[in-house]
């Protein structure tokens, strides 16, 4: 299905990434998601490609809206082609609350009300702060944090009143954790999308709907590399301070998405789960830098520390 | 200064209540903020009322800011009595920049840039969440979110261009941690002010701004309890279950909030600060209800736990 | 494979729990574990005897390991039989590292160095902390935390000198996250399992070798209710919070295990995945409580809400 | 009280540490600890003298204790000339129950039982993991986790029979938090101790007990430095990513620890705080980096984000 996870290996990262084969295949027993319908914003591009084409042959029918019909559209059909399973394509701005009703109008007229929803449409760009207009960052809280909410208060309130149990699922991102400068209108927006689904997986429990939320680290996918790493030159550095010593890929997202969204995880709800080749703890952690000091240098710093004598 | 305290001890909580006095005097050595300038939205009544109260009692000049310029200026001219430090009201909608652009004009005009800057102005109600419009979403998420980013995008980037160090503090609240149902917009929005202060305590600090984040817990003012607890139903409740046995009080978070802004505090940047009497880590802990059991009881469960062979 | 999914189904919880059917089966591909040798510490009972069947039946080589060793050949001989996979018992108290080296060195023995480590066992009981000696702190401390890391440590080392990659993985709890009364050693040292883990998986990706953490909300096994609730008076509390509306299972717990530890997860590392129905955030929400309001009350509520007229 | 300060400053760091003087004099009112009691473990040294230091010129009793009791006693002299309040110094190694048990004996005979119990003793050294034997593992946790449990249920089992509130402190570390390599024992056991603070806020406060956490980030003392960064190699690249552009220092800890510990945080409980000068929000942020993007390559990005047609 994929063919991405060559591609990332074929760098020449840190050795190790030997040691963590990208393995993009459907893992779920097939026919997990027969009879099931997953609404997938941004499905055209992508994560939400990747996890449209997991679900999709897995048996899911499914319904992937953005703004981009034509592109849309072509994904949809490739899908379909190669899964036999049909994928749709509805038009949708999610900064629009009646453009989303429209949407989902579309969604249940096509295929029914959905038992899986991804809300991973997104926009970001890197920037200094100081260069940020009160529109740039409207723009981006706009799609990340209101458009979420808005599709997510649409299908909820249809399915609660339809009596119908649904699993959500929310990409946020890594840094949505602790914040990062130079991205803060997608930080700041992200943990809002975090905090809206552990807040609705307390709250909406009751009417049969779960909701879950991936923090993928770095995966190189068109939309997100092209204005966060312009020049690729920070891949380098990235790809270096990752455990896994490599990039995620889609296929990856995608089978993590289709356990979260399956009846397997019937009990995994209000759950934030990161997907980043360790790159979080990696960065976070302060010692980290010490997998620089060689053999020579442990023996002598050792010996150093042994003779120190009280505090 | 305050008086809250007092009523706030008055009511019949949990005993232990006694061992945990409000002590709203302010704490640090007076003239602490002598030939400080403080900006605080919101500063006109509660939590912010107190702030301002306590900033301008160690010697700051505070500038308020909030829609309702009578409410500011009954305030100001209060708290310029009762401390003998001016304080400017000034009128704002933090939802508009234009607004922001103009009251951040007048307080340059009448006290120059801020060393301090609070942003504390909020809104919020309980809702079950499938009752919310749109429009009542993004009614919370404008004044939160993008209220705070667009007087922190405006203030810091004179700040910037004027070589000006400053404190920013933003005032959240305890449930943007994991979220909460029924007050969904506010702990979203709240959670994205918190990214926002950490991601700019990273960016900005090389320009001398500190941003540092307060979580209230429970705090009896009337802008929250009207709107958060209307028949006062839930108040009970919440003492019971915090561990130091009652609300806190708004002179308490101005001692707090006084110490983040001030030199003291130089060090601290990128803090996310829970001011609760304990209630969050009781609420969040699987056993905690484990304080309803009887002595007794627990002898009782004793000799069966002690009686239990393998597993 | 299992057939607690049924029970915990049949009590008479929550409605919504109708809603989140537990799926024990497992759901990875056959033969996802064809080749590979699992390591499980308290591999004889509850949920580590849950996720030594299901890597079993997906074609893992399993030794299991605890002190009883009647208890785990029985289990051994039980799931070699269901599978046709071999299981062997190893004897093993993790708390001693000179038994944990002859369990390895026995585990090497008869199946090799293991792609798959579980650190699973531990201990706990429910007290008033200040009823718990300094002995009884130890008790727990030992086998949760030193446990784990001499296990970890011994594999480890073993794993790096003989460039060999796998995948560790360890159970906490929920309340690892902010703690919890009544239960405060184990509180404490799964903690420290889940800082162990995630400071491993920064520092040792470069050996080939992953670490993520699965922390549990509340699960029927004999081992833990008969020492955490035993006179049973809590299950009901528990589930009337769980969003779910109902306790999780081992097949459910195995199968994201079993996802965790296999080569689809590679790019997973350092990640602390909670399961728990939900609970967690539940219990955390200031205002989840709400659930209980009724239709009347808020309709009432809201009125008063509207009526209110500034703060 | 501190000279430390000063040449925390000197050093050429970043120039934004200009803004961010270290002031180290204690900031609450005098007297705020008139007739309290406190108890300091490693009070003899660095930070703990430090807080032993502001604690004893803000008007309280101290007693610190740790295993040299010459250091302890100079120390003791020594504050007691400079602030002509009695430090008394108590033979102790957390460690060993019988030793806490004789110490507080002695605690109780000089001064009475503490309003204030500070954990600070604690060890660490910087090691790869794979060359940590169990032992090694053991003498940390042994003094950090087990050793601050101790010295909690001793005191706390004495002031909940005596009917007497006090306030808890525990330093930990910013590592603690999402754990870090090559100091893994000490990571695991701080978030431990952490847990245990968090678990006891909620279990305790029925008894008129506080528990709080520090994490500061680096200050350099010699019982830290030496065995952290021996070779003063890595100091630089800390300063390089902390925001505040410098190290921090004894008497800052010491403040916010006496604002903790006093009165006027009688609702502050179950908080952790983070002291470290933006550092961890720093490392921690994925796109932090870019901070060393100079305006010429900012403005050629710009051009090439605005460039890039759909994802
Ligand atoms: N790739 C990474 O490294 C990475 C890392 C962390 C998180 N993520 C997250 O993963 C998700 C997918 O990102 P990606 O990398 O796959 O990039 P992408 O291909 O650019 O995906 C973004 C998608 O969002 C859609 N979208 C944008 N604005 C929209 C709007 N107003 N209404 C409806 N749809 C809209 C886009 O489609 P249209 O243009 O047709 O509207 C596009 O399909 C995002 O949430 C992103 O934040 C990615
Ligand atoms: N009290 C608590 O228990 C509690 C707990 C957690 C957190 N908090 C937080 O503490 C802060 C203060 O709350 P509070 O309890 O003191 O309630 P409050 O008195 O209602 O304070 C809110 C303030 O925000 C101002 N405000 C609202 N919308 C605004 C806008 N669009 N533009 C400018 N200012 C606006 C209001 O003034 P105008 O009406 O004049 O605009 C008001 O002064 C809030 O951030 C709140 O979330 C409170
Ligand atoms: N069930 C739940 O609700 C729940 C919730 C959260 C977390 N957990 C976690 O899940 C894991 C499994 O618990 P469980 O519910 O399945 O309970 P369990 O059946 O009691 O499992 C504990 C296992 O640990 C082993 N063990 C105990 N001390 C040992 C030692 N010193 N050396 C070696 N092995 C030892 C026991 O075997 P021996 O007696 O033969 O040594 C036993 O097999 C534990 O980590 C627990 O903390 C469970
Ligand atoms: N400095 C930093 O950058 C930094 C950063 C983060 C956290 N911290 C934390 O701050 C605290 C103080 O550290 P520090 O930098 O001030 O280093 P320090 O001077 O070495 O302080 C450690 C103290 O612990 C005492 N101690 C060690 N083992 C003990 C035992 N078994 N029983 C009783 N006391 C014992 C030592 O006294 P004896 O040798 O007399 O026993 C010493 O006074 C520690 O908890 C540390 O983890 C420091």
């Amino acid at each position: 299905l994929f063919s991405t996870g060559t591609r990332a290996l074929s760098e020449t990262g840190p050795p190790q990434a030997k040691f963590f084969p990208a393995n993009e295949g459907s893992m779920l027993l097939p026919g997990t998601y027969k009879g099931k319908v997953a609404f997938i914003t941004g499905g055209g591009t992508g994560l939400g490609k990747g996890m449209t084409t997991t679900l999709s042959a897995l048996g899911a029918e499914c319904v992937i809206a953005s703004r981009k019909l034509d592109v849309l559209k072509k994904t949809a059909e490739e899908i379909t082609a190669q899964t036999g399973n049909k994928v749709h394509a509805v038009q949708c701005d999610v900064r629009d609350p009646k453009s989303i009703e429209a949407a989902v109008d579309q969604l249940v007229e096509v295929a029914g009300l959905p038992d899986v929803v991804i809300n991973n449409a997104a926009g970001n760009f890197i920037s200094p702060s100081e260069k940020l207009s009160a529109n740039a960052w409207r723009t981006i809280t706009d799609i990340v944090l209101n458009g979420t909410a808005f599709v997510t208060l649409e299908l909820g309130k249809r399915l609660i009143l339809a009596e119908k149990g649904a699993a959500f699922l929310a990409i946020t991102t890594i840094y949505a954790e602790t914040g990062s400068g130079f991205v803060v209108p997608s930080a700041a927006a992200k943990s809002g999308v975090e905090t809206l689904c552990t807040s609705l997986a307390a709250e909406w429990g009751r009417y049969g709907l779960r909701f879950n939320v991936i923090q993928p680290g770095p995966i190189r996918t068109k939309g997100a590399f092209s204005r966060l790493d312009p020049t690729g030159m920070f891949e380098k550095a990235m790809i270096g301070r990752i455990p896994v010593g490599r990039l995620g890929t889609p296929g990856e997202i995608a089978n993590l998405a289709a356990y979260l969204c399956s009846d397997y995880a019937s009990w995994v709800s209000g759950a934030i789960i990161r997907m980043d080749g360790g790159e979080y703890v990696s960065m976070a952690g302060e010692f980290n830098d010490l997998r620089r000091v060689t053999k020579e240098q442990w023996a002598m710093m050792e010996t150093m520390i042994r003779g120190t004598k009280g505090s």
